[in-house]
Order: C-alpha cells, then sequence, then structure tokens
C-alpha cells in the first residue's frame, strides 16, 4: 500500500476523532506507546488518552496544513509529520502546531508508538 | 547515556555544522538515509547534502526553541524533534521551522536515517 495514502488516512482519522471523541484515542496506543505533549513524557494508552482528554478545552477543530510520511526503518514502521492549526471553541486566533508520530505495524494495523506535540508559537 | 543528553548534542552539533560548514553533514547522514525537504524527498547522504548547500542563501543562523526525544523502538534508534527560528544574513525576520530527526545506532554511532524538515509560516 502506498505510505503516503496510508499516513493521509491515519491523519484525518485520528484528527477527526481527536476533534470529536477524544476518548476514543486509546484505541491507536498500546502500552509501550509513548506521548510527549509540550514537553511532558506519559507513557501507556490509558495514560495518554487521560492526558489528551483532561486538556483544558472541549471543543476544538484541527486544521491540517502539511503531511510529511517516510519508512522508518526494517521494522515496518512510518514517520508522519504533520504541521497545522489548531481552533479551539470560543477563541479568535487559532494555535499553530507540528506534531510527529511513529507508526508500527502489529500484524498489518498500525497503532502509535511514538507521539511529540509542540504548539507553534508566534 | 541519557537520551536527553544524546539527543541535545547532536542537536548542537548538527545545527553548528550546518551554519558553519554545510558540506561537513555529509558524515553525518548514509546511503539509505532520507530527507523530506519542504514536501520534496532525497535519499542518500551525498544527495542530500548536495540539496543543503543548494539552499538559495549563503550565510544562516539556526536558534532552537525545543527539542523533544523519545527512543524510537527495539532497534536503539532515537526520534528527535525540534523547533526553533532560522535567521538568514540580511533578512528582518527570522523564519519558524520544524524538523524531526530519527538517529540509528550502526555500531555505537547515531547517524540520521530520517530527516524532515518544515517552515513554519505565520
Amino acid at each position: 500500500m502506498d505510505p503516503d495514502a496510508v499516513a493521509k488516512a491515519f491523519v484525518e482519522h485520528y484528527y477527526s476523532t481527536f476533534d470529536s471523541n477524544r476518548a476514543g484515542l486509546v484505541s491507536l496506543y498500546q502500552e509501550g506507546s509513548m506521548l510527549t505533549f509540550e514537553g511532558q513524557k506519559i507513557q501507556g494508552s490509558q495514560n495518554i488518552v487521560a492526558k489528551l482528554t483532561s486538556l483544558p478545552f472541549q471543543q476544538c477543530k484541527h486544521n491540517i496544513t502539511t503531511v510529511d510520511c517516510q519508512p522508518s526503518g526494517p521494522a515496518n514502521g512510518m514517520l508522519v509529520f504533520v504541521s497545522g492549526n489548531l481552533q479551539l471553541a470560543g477563541e479568535q486566533h487559532a494555535l499553530k502546531f507540528s506534531q510527529m508520530f511513529h507508526l508500527v505495524s502489529n500484524q498489518g494495523n498500525y497503532y502509535v508508538f511514538n507521539d511529540i506535540f509542540r504548539l507553534n508559537y508566534a
């Protein structure tokens, strides 16, 4: 399968789930997964989703500007690099962000092994 | 060795080499390495450095804002995620950028297997 198509489909699925049902992201991570969110490291799917669902905003909308992907090496992994902006309900200005995912294949299904998120302050 | 210390040392070495002797970056890549630069994919150390040395500016200075790192999986790799700004000689405003590296260990020495660079336009 075309890696760019896989990356694009993953990105659309990830952010539409984030924006509509953040708790549903739990199925995209596993126990060994790690999120670094604005410098804070969190490991394990339950802890990661606890962090994401506790962020101090309810409604949000991610708008994606760029998606780049590369194979990550011999183990069938894929690196996905995203830039975009995040619109929070009630806020006038969107926040710019960058995020990278390392997707690892587990019997044909990808899950997120690494996730690093940063806001890009103006 | 502390992964955060390795990541920080790599980032300092990479950008000081970029800013002082771009051609010297060739030793940090190998034949299987891939760079995606503003959406353009380039493979192999020689091709990557040919791209970097042909960028339409001579003097530049990278200023780093954040460095995040995570182990990339079982193969002793490391993901390094950088944000910062790039000041070009003669330009009034710095350009914001994000960049990720996947460092892979080859007999104890790290080289860059994956490199994805994006400017973050305001």
